[in-house]
């Protein structure tokens, strides 16, 4: 089943969460109501609602509870992109122009705190202590996550799992607790809540390792931006260490990443890409990609037999073989 | 009674708070823990707890209820600064570097995300759901605010009523809040709780209007960063506004600010300095401080006469003769 499919089947509610998210970052401020719908309307997959949503499933399903957490994990996830896209100077995102780059960076810190405070006051509406706690918490992990890409950028000697900590940080923590907070909403069970955190999580390392993927395999139009982003920004991913494991190839590589740290000149970080895709360095990212995948699966057979549940098991697929 | 002396009395309380501000930045990450510990040490007046403090002394005064809304409000508006800074580009803030200067941009905008993800983890611990949408719809308008001096930037045509609307939210309602809050978490009765917010709220307005004073009339030494700064960013402040309004003066001002905006030429800003200094702008907004000063000191004729009243009412008169 495909992407589309299976949204189609939550449709109603998908569009409901669409105008929440609208209505709640509205503002009668010019420049915040324009870059605020200018995110909006750039899309994405809504992978996070769509889980909160899926996740509800499994206990007692009122859209209204498990909006407000939907809208709140969407928002705090488009307030850290346009934070991210001032770090990684990005100027094309999902094929718009980042706010970053249509007005300046000024504007897209204070364009993410705003998003951000706003994302604050849906979860205000929140009722248990506990989904407060499990979101600060999460939060300041992600800072952290952020503060270490900075850390790590150009850094060629990282180790496998320093690469797979920052992004348990960066990515994964966001989408495990997108179910974890979904099922917890609709009161599933404390085994079904913690299966589902696990099914996020892991959809989650193996979402940002394909993304990875995706940069150095991927056109421009299939991932919105210019191949190569990463390198250029001195992210160094997966499929990058693992051919820098590879004696024949190590040397032209670190000869190549630290041309590109210097000029960014888009002929070396064709040459990089080419060298890449020639290694065992992708091959070996979509290897274990797909170990996240079947522990993500795995962790299905602890819920019960629901429609839903062979719904997560696309998405999973999905998140595995996705070229966007 | 001078500032410190009456801190002096709250000595233990607003002591065991600075611990508190300690601990709940503290990071394993080696940027994050520099950054925010340098963020510490340079200080500040802390009158954001010491409001939360005094205000609990009209209800049930328990320091560990408190704490975590002194702490949270603190955080949060350490966090507003250093964003500002970014803003602004400044270098030096209470005699020490930015952290924009020291690191630089990209760090000081993750530092002050993580300090205000530190923050709502403090707020989690509160249980009273008021407070939380009380500091939620807060931070929401502060942003507005900061996007609002964005806007305004170099705009020497805005009225008198557009600035006090922009530090209404940048600079009275975190510190009304404070005042709110605090006593909300003591239980204080609704009339005190009022009165203390409205307190806050002018205490907050003449705090901010003796700042934009201080940047025109006070010593490097005195304001922990080269006087002028407003003007340097595009800032215009009460003062100036005043000023334009003199029509043997507006002419030259404008010449200068127009120059100010194109070269940032410290001559041009020290002679920009001089005719604010001479025009009645200064005198106009000292007045207009007072004016608010009078007005929150009148909010705490409502409030039963116990000590601390008297020391949130030589607080306020610390705002409108402070140096620093």
């Amino acid at each position: 089943m495909k992407l589309l499919d299976i949204y189609a089947r939550y449709k109603k509610d998908i569009q409901y969460i669409e105008s929440e998210l609208e209505k709640n970052v509205h503002s009668d401020h010019d420049i915040l109501k324009e870059t605020s719908i200018h995110l909006l309307k750039a899309g994405g997959k809504r992978i996070r609602p769509v889980f909160v949503l899926l996740s509800g499933k499994f206990g007692n399903y009122h859209l209204e509870n498990l909006k407000n957490v939907a809208v709140a994990l969407e928002l705090i996830h488009m307030a850290t992109l346009v934070h991210d896209d001032v770090i990684d100077n990005a100027v094309t995102r999902r094929g718009e122009q980042t706010v970053m780059a249509k007005w300046d960076n000024k504007i897209a810190m204070y364009t993410g705190d705003y998003i951000f405070a706003r994302a604050l006051a849906v979860v205000t509406q929140l009722k248990d202590p506990e989904i407060h706690q499990i979101l600060s918490k999460s939060i300041v992990q992600m800072c952290i996550g952020e503060m270490e890409q900075i850390r790590d950028f150009f850094n060629t000697d990282q180790s496998i799992r320093n690469y797979l900590l920052r992004i348990r940080r960066k990515t994964a923590l966001l989408i495990a607790i997108s179910c974890q907070l979904g099922a917890l909403a609709a009161n599933a069970s404390r085994e079904e809540v913690r299966a589902l955190y696990s099914f996020g999580y892991n959809v989650g390392m193996a979402f940002q390792i394909t993304d990875d993927v995706l940069d150095l395999c991927g056109t421009e139009k299939q991932i919105g931006k210019p191949p190569g982003s990463d390198i250029k920004q001195g992210n160094i991913t997966i499929p990058m260490i693992y051919a820098l494991q590879e004696s024949d190839l190590k040397e032209s590589l670190l000869f190549l990443i630290n041309k590109i740290k210097q000029n960014e000149d888009q002929s070396d970080v064709n040459q990089f890409i080419q060298l890449i895709r020639n290694s065992a360095g992708i091959e070996k990212a979509e290897a274990l990609a797909n170990q996240y995948i079947h522990k993500a699966i795995h962790q299905l057979d602890q819920l019960p037999d629901i429609k839903t549940k062979k719904h997560l098991h696309d998405i999973a697929n999905f998140v595995l073989s996705r070229k966007y």
